[in-house]
């Protein structure tokens, strides 16, 4: 059977490649999704792209994964530290759940160093920049199989 | 003069039976708004019964009870803990606010201890379950009938 | 079989409509007992109800409700936020404890905002005035009835 | 060249007038615009004058303002103390960017007391009522000129 | 009309002259209270000097005191710093209160910084040894005259 | 000369057995007056053993250990973290004071973690069960006996 | 009537122009106040601008403005966050009092986050630089028109 | 031998009488200069009494009196809770000193609670009014007296 | 089966009788492992009694004593209150572990209140000194034997 | 040029497999080695793959990985959390440090909460057990591999 | 060129000899200034050694350093911990600054931890009581030579 | 007789002159052993210079000290902030110990500001990088020769 990974991006991601490219690096958003659909592509998973600057549109596709997705690949920026609904959300599944970012939260600003995201994740994997999503995505792909087995 | 209740609901509430059952019970949503739209008939109150998972939603409609409601029963969810915005809109009503969880958040994790709604809510009934609702429905209407006097 | 609910106060309830009557109400301890005979009757049970300056009484009068009570409705007073020997007393119990308070201590004084009596409530009702001990002696003869099926 | 200043509202602010008056006045938010409007005339600026309850509008606006306008005036109401959404976009502006309160937040509940705002901004103007924006939009406008000589 | 004062000393008083004479002084309950009932004497007023090691007990009294008492005089020992409810009793007073205590207790362990009898006591006297009883005696004999004008 | 050792127990330990007893073991207070009196006899001592839920009452029982014991051994129960009165009480003695626990509070809620029975004790023995009275009566006789020599 | 604008600065601002350039700018003392007599001249106003590293000098000069002045803008620099003294002696004053900084504190160094000027001020302005200052004296001139009239 | 009583006061309350009403009286400095006089008059001593905006004039009246006087009675105003300069400046007398504030700095705003003064006092006198320095004086003369036997 | 118990102990307890005798009494090292093994031969059991300044090596020797010992009795001295290792280490044992100290730690500096040996340990002994290690091999002892059967 | 990587293992990593294998899987430190190996192999890099339980040998390796490896991946076990030491180790180095947890300390016990590992790494993997060095080694290579072009 | 030290002194230096002598020594200032001046003789400095308890004077004399001095040794006794004021005089300075300490602030009351004084100083030394001075006026006068080189 | 002076440093400073020269400086440790030497000589004191990563081995040679040295100068590195175990082992000394860091830890990251050492130390040399080296031998010889007279 086919993988379906759903990878969701949180506000701000769109402007990947404007924002302080010391911290996120020179590419762009579509840059970041054709690099996933590359690393989907290597491990013969399907790809849902999305992205949104409303916390409430993420919480709804976490909720749509749900039904529809074999795991989920979630950046919630800046709603990672503040979202309580978002957390809840993610509870909800049973698929896989791998939290990424481009930077280390962790030894960022103090108000970064909370993931309400992490509890609800299978693993973390930060720092590493867009070569991250990759690592991400197979990841992803990777515990979907363990489970489908 | 009939009474009008507005019974707001929070994120991820519309996922009520699927999520974490041991905390929230087995009914669904549908349950929920049947249970509550009976025990707003047993005090002849019209229910104006509304889930969302955006923040802004929320805040929309406790503005609009402003106006058309004779008492709002709220169960927040996540936004409980957080949202300012809605504990500024709540503060602006004149109405009676009952402020209703289905489990005790004072109990569980530490994120959920401060809430926001408290302080512009005139009661809270929380850890009863569904049960909670008709008990927030039928103190709301008391509140309700005592102010029109 | 008839259900017995043991509703206990704790110290200077007895001083009610005495006591800051903005917050508490002009009504008297007497008054509340009457108020909670009447919702008692309405749900067919009889009402054991007590008040203590003591904080050993109370702990007594929980160990005595182990055996005695179908469930116990609790407004502890100033003890809900020190005593750890009350907390350990409730703990034991198996039938239905409901927390009640007249106001919301979760929005007053720092010190009023944790409560021991939560941990070993099944629910809580406050903020509601008299009016809270009716709703909690519904909501803990419904427990109780659940509990006996 | 004409200045374009984004003078951008976030939630409660459209029930001005309403909420409680001791504390924001009794002009509505029409009042407002017209008098930020007044102020940016007198500057010889465009106004583009906004309100939202959605944090994830005001997060759409800070970016569409990054080629659109010469300038920010933002009052990010409750999202102020809990966007790290919103401070991300406003991170990534190169123009001027004058937070303004009707009240002077550090002063009033202890969850005010943090701006996730000022970090992004060049100046605050906080406590003088509707009487900040004129201060504010005059600075904002003294700002982009300086940064266009 | 004569003055009646209430001096109420709280746990492990009884045994003063036998616990840490080097804090406490050398002189006994007895001495404490003859020279309490000295300085009573010398503002004209009566005393009625009791100590309990019962939290309940001082409750009681403190309540006694509302309709029997011009004014109390109370040193609560150790619940100075944990008695909610001691505290919530003095609160209904409406004559004056004044808080004494041997030594200066907001000097001393970490736990004894926090009074819950200062919030509702006129005024304090501490650090004197039994020499602040006869202060405490006069000054509160004084506020109970002038409230009498 | 004979020993005499007073061993005091706190509010709920007379349901023991009864109380979580995955925590504290299937024993009841006859089971471990019994077992420290077969300690006690072991080490040619005789035992008085008290309980009570009441906080003034262990103040008095230790007051009364001051001139008719010659070692102190006390479980204070839920008093352990909250009884300023017992703490000033135990500091008078002069005889030695083992603190026991049935298990070890330091690994539990929170709200156990601060003992204000330690700093008054000769030592500490927790989380051993029922046979820790054992090595506690053991090590209170032996104390006695050093100090008497 | 003309009004009297006192503007009194704190600590070390005799050095600006040689102080952290990059955060205080290039201007100096005199620079500054000249700007600020032109902003008072614009309107018709008349100034008294003093300068001292003596947090008493403050207080007295706050003192004096009480009589004198129809109003004050005060930049009280490293006093700011530590004088309860000048706190106190401001919260005496009941004309309008302007807060002003040449940076914005908030965003500084964690000592420099606290304001005990701000709770006795009518507005904040910070961050503009010198430019602050004339915002802050025209808002002052502005208030103290409105208590004229 | 006559003693000598310096009486010292500290910022603001050269202001007495038009501060706060509410919280410190009527009565000016000269009418508390007067009280405290009839009171030193009364236990036969000579009165130093002064009043300063400043820490330093404070710090050296506290040295002077080292030499010069029997006893200190020291109200510091704001610098009770921040001067640790004269803190240290106390520590080195051996003569009594008496702090004494007109409110109970302890049941105020957050920045009162902690007092430097304090560990150098020999007792505290607070929450009585102008009456507060008529015992503090008896204090400190009756302190100074014992002293001198 | 005969018994073998570890007796590990930490850093500096290579100088005991030399370190704070006020604190830990005057025995040496090798007088505390006689007295220990004297109370190893009172209850049949073997005795391996070791002593490093090492962090790694009493990692090493918990880890060893996972299949050579029936029982740890620990004093990790320093280690106690900073090894995250040593806590990993003891968690993964299934023998009894009996944590002891000489003194009692929780009374001692605050950077020794916390145990990260506690949560991995049966039972905790405190403060009776070098009495308390043969308080800890009975215990231990004790233990072991109850698990055998 | 071949790419060399040091893997480095802390504490208590030499018992995988038999320590709490809910958390952190079945296999065994061989295992894991033979696993990262086939990594290392996929990646065309030779490993070095070592376990201590000491902190200075993790000081020491990292120290020699500084002149002869191209980068590290390491997972220093409970030293983490605790070691300053480590930290500053790692600060010196100029090649890619990948930070590397079996499962995610983010969201176990508080004492794991803060690494010290990670302000000094490239990024960081944690919560995918044994998987984990797949990805870590993988993702080391890329960067080593980025860097050296 | 002569280098010329300023070594200024905070308040309460003055009492030197007199303050708790275990402390500070029983040497004078007057013994201070000339180990001094004999130090500063040693490195061919030319000293100006001032003391003084008013806060504004040691800001005015730093700020007079800048032109006038090499090098700044500087005791703020009291102020190191309270004086933002000082703290900012201080960062003006571009010639080196070192603060001394007679005994080490560090491990005395909590209040005497956090040094403002620090952050704009050279270095630091403190706990060698007089002795200090001279080894701060070596430093002071190495570090000058360094910079002028 | 002749002075032997123990020269001790902590983990990673064998790497000076790599690491951070910007803060730390140029030189190596053999350098600062050098130039730590040539000081010795300058007091005719012998030197044993030795540097260690293991925190036991910085616990050995204090322990070692203890009946070799004359006095101790230590940098603990990492060690000063996190090890109980030296703090316990340096506690024991009668010999003085000087505490010296190369940069100021007070006024770096939050995790170096507390010192482990300090409490165990006579005196406090920090921020003067390898010249601090000198200052430190020379006050250590000083104490010393102070302590053997």
């Amino acid at each position: 059977m086919t993988l379906t990974i759903y990878c969701l991006n949180g506000p701000n991601l769109n402007l990947l490649g404007t924002r302080e490219p010391a911290i996120y690096g020179k590419g762009t958003l579509e840059d970041l999704k054709a690099l996933s659909e590359q690393a989907a592509a290597g491990v013969k998973a399907q790809l849902v792209f999305r992205q949104s600057n409303q916390e409430g549109d993420l919480v709804d596709w976490v909720q749509e994964a749900r039904t529809k997705a074999s795991a989920v690949v979630i950046n919630a920026g800046g709603y990672t530290h503040t979202s309580v609904a978002l957390h809840d959300a993610l509870k909800v599944l049973t698929i896989p759940v791998v939290e990424v970012h481009l930077s280390n939260p962790g030894i960022r600003e103090e108000f970064r160093h909370k993931s309400l995201v992490s509890p609800a994740a299978s693993g973390l994997i930060a720092g590493f920049g867009a070569y991250g999503y990759r690592l991400a995505i197979e990841a992803a792909a990777q515990l979907a199989e363990q489970r489908s087995n």
